[in-house]
């Protein structure tokens, strides 16, 4: 098979988006900005879905379902955050349409027009803590734990599969709560989940911090992110937790007795991550011969392909490998066996490689005989052999094995591309290449506008406080505790 | 605990109201005609989508997800679907907000007026097969059979909760096949599954026919449904599947290259359920007291329910449910512990009646002594004590039991208001007290509408053909094998 991706070192780019598309998880649909989520790709989502749903309930948290629309006024209740969505978004003004006068086709009919225009939600904050108003009498009913599995739309001039569309997926977590400390809790908390998902179930390490205000939410006091670097040394912002303080129950007007009898308003977070993972997932571990999918996330994790010449060949291999698919399915391992005989082995070979499963089992006569089979790992491409007697562990730890070696692997990247530096300068003149740069900070909003003009460079986040070390801010000067990420991102 | 809901030989319109209001499964939202699906009806939601979802995966469909959105002109190019969704459909005509000029929010930016008007997806035919004119070139692309989980809004004006609502959750299958017979085994193959689904889980007893020409989707050549009865006797359509022929292959020019070499319009099927599914299960077995859930999706299955007076006996019945608790986690099932001490167990018994849990499992200091339990089954109301030592046994097979016995129970309440008639009069007496009337219909479109005009009764579904008896067409005095299912619907 001709080589079907434009090598990564050449056009890192092109790559991608020729992964994305030869390897069948998405395309650019009619609808501008919209994409279709295919069959392999959604499959990937799935695993995503049923991790993260887990882990969210394990949490405490229960699923529902808001509307799609949220009236315009609504928008304006919260001063940032409107700034942060109205240009934006996309405005529903009508509910009909009609046939036109000249017979070809329908119009918008214009006696339809609603009252008040609806927006198709960006995030539901807005139609959320209006409902909520309803929900909140007391302190009694509180916690609030909610999750939402959702579609929302930003209307993004330049959009790129996964990484940034004008609708994709995700899931919102809006909690409400009776006081501040208890909603930093949860905001932490759910930063820390997304922080063990990614780096457990799809191998990415992470850095976790907290926003600046100027990268913050719209309408949050606090923003706490979990940043990855993808191998073109950008870094991914791949899931977000907000403390949002009071500021929407201030305005939707959302108070509480206390145990004291006294009202109060209440304290809310907010935190997402979206289909942008698969992005993530794409650009972390795959390679020029196609995707590399951590065996977690696999929907597919092992591959069986059988090789024969004669018809007799054919009956034996099938057999065999029927058995070993049989004994997988038995133990929970997601796998195929692709026999069809419209394919040659080489080509399968190449497909499934492209496609990023984890483990290839190729079986020839010659294997019956020395009971055994041929191994290919996707992560290393390593070939070997191994008994038909400890196949079925030998699976099991070897997925286990490359999940832990592409995260090991995507780690040292990381470590070999973070750069502590102590002068803006030695971030000017490498900030082209890549690579997060470790830096203090102790800037105002003016100096990071700043930053960010001289290098196209944003500070991704800034790390936990760390006790002891100072340092001088490498734009103001000033002695600081305060560290940042500095790198370009998507 | 007073009654809370009107009771429904009242007003059996206010008794399913109330029941959802109070049960916590849906409500109103500030914008109109969407609901928002609260945890506990969403919790039905997720237990009827995992069963269902791999219903579709075990006959061989995957998951994908297509845009919200819908060009305008998509609509138009099959001419009976675009009349069927015209008349209803949310219209997106800008991208973008801006400050109003007298600073009091925000209004729509008449600058950003989009080329061609966006239609949020009322179905996804359309889009879809717009998709798929990409996809499919030879036979070897067929068949494709994608299903997508997703929102859909329909501006409906009178609107009910999980009934009738702008926007709703669905899914959606849009399969494509190289002949007309495969696409017909397919549309019939999940209308199979839809009464498997709705007969073994959600214990509503259905009935399987073909819709009138009047009465089917825009769009599809023959509409296959499954019909339930209400116990007010009316009918609520539960699901449909459709056979579209090669409408919308010629619409959107989706043509392969079949085996010979010769170039063919697809064939397609596209086929779904919605939350209404939720509205089915309420109004088919629940009663004055509150919900009576199936047990296979109840959120909750079980319910255990300590009864103490001292602080003593408290800790002794904690001990004692708690073992229990983990037993029937143990063992699969469903089970909370209410051990709250802010509520009374008389309180209690009322909450999770109204909930509709299948099974309530109360322990006090006696039963300890006597090694039983008190269970009390949501379906009969019937109270027995029941040993400790088999009591997980017990509880296991009593799942099963209720399960089984409200589908008796509708079923036998079908069966009792399913009228034989054999002229119109019987229908026009006879239909203000609900029910089903089995008829012999050779009529036209203009009879169709006709009885409908004198009844508001409407032609449910054409019963699938029987063999030797024919009779005279209650409209239209023709002899004929046709028999019909005629009633009032949702």
């Amino acid at each position: 098979m001709a080589k079907v991706l434009t090598p990564k070192e050449e056009d890192y780019s092109q790559w991608y988006n020729d992964l994305v598309l030869k390897a069948d998880l998405a395309e650019n649909s009619s609808v501008r900005g919209c994409m279709v989520i295919k069959p392999y790709g959604y499959a990937i989502w799935e695993k995503i879905q049923q991790t993260l749903d887990r882990m969210f309930k394990e949490t405490g948290h229960v699923n529902a379902y808001f509307p799609l629309f949220i009236p315009k006024s609504f928008l304006s209740k919260e001063a940032s955050h409107v700034e942060g969505f109205a240009k934006e978004c996309a405005v529903i003004t009508h509910y009909r349409l009609k046939n036109s006068s000249d017979g070809k086709g329908v119009i918008v009919d214009p006696e339809a027009k609603l009252e008040e225009e609806l927006i198709v939600r960006p995030t539901s904050e807005t139609i959320i803590w209006n409902t909520y108003k309803n929900w909140i009498q007391s302190y009694r009913d509180l916690p609030l734990l909610i999750n939402q599995w959702a579609n929302v739309v930003r209307w993004e001039m330049r959009t790129r599969l996964f990484l940034r569309t004008a609708e994709f997926l995700w899931q919102e977590g809006h909690t409400a709560h009776a006081t501040k400390e208890e909603a930093m809790e949860e905001a932490l908390k759910m930063i820390d989940v997304y922080k063990t998902f990614a780096e457990n179930t799809l191998a990415i390490p992470v850095i976790q911090g907290r926003k600046t205000e100027n990268e913050r939410f719209a309408g949050a006091l606090e923003t706490y992110t979990i940043e990855a670097m993808m191998q073109d040394g950008k870094a991914l912002q791949s899931g977000t937790s907000h403390f949002l303080g009071q500021n929407f129950a201030k305005a939707f007007d959302v108070k509480f007795l206390n145990s004291k009898g006294e009202l109060e308003y209440v304290w809310a977070t907010s935190w997402g991550v979206s289909t942008r993972l698969i992005g993530a997932v794409i650009m972390t571990h795959s390679d020029n011969h196609g995707l590399v999918l951590p065996p977690q996330i696999a929907p597919l994790q092992v591959i069986i392909i059988p090789i024969y010449k004669s018809e007799t060949e054919r009956q034996q291999v099938l057999d065999y490998g029927k058995d070993i698919l049989h004994e997988l399915k038995h133990h929970g391992i997601s796998v195929k066996f692709d026999d069809r005989d419209t394919h040659k082995p080489g080509w399968k070979f190449a497909e499934y490689e492209l496609k990023g499963v984890p483990i290839r089992v190729a079986i020839g006569p010659k294997d019956i005989e020395n009971k055994q089979v041929e191994i290919a790992r996707r992560d290393t491409l390593d070939k070997f052999y191994v008994s038909r007697d400890t196949l079925i562990e030998q699976i099991k730890s070897l997925l286990n094995e490359i999940q832990q070696n592409i995260f090991k692997k995507a780690l040292n990247f990381r470590n070999n591309n973070t750069y502590e530096i102590t002068h803006i300068d030695e971030l000017k003149s490498n900030i082209e290449n890549g690579g997060f740069f470790v830096a203090y900070w102790e800037g105002t909003k003016e100096d990071e506008k700043l930053l960010n003009e001289q290098t196209k460079a944003t500070i991704r986040c800034i790390l936990p406080e760390e006790s002891s070390s100072t340092g001088k801010c490498i734009i103001s000067g000033k002695e600081t505790k305060k560290r940042v990420i500095i790198a370009k991102a998507y």
